[in-house]
């Protein structure tokens, strides 16, 4: 984030600056689809334990359709 | 990236990570976004100065697709 800023600040070529937004968009997505993969193979090891913490599988699902 | 990093680190609840990703990644997009579209205008109203700048209307649709 900080690195993109400084590439806007130093008026960097626009093809550099997207190869950076879009690498870092994607890690940011990623870090979401594996926090949810976990979540999601807990709500499948243990519904209810899963739905008593407050994530029954709907909500994971819900939460995946957020970052997708 | 750091109130994420942050975020965590501290173990905080599963789906306001979640939000935070969402709306992080959006904000990623939408500087992408808005450059190229100044980009295209660029590339609209004197295609041959911007081809020779090394951004062919061509070359912006591809970073366009890029982010997408």
């Amino acid at each position: 984030m900080r690195g993109i800023q400084n590439m806007l600040a130093e008026d960097r070529e626009c093809r550099d600056i997207v190869t950076q937004l879009a690498a870092a968009t994607k890690a940011l997505e990623q870090v979401g689809f594996r926090m949810l993969a976990s979540g999601l193979a807990s709500c499948l090891q243990d519904p209810e334990k899963s739905a008593a913490e407050g994530y029954p599988i709907k909500e994971v699902e819900r939460l995946f359709l957020k970052l997708s």
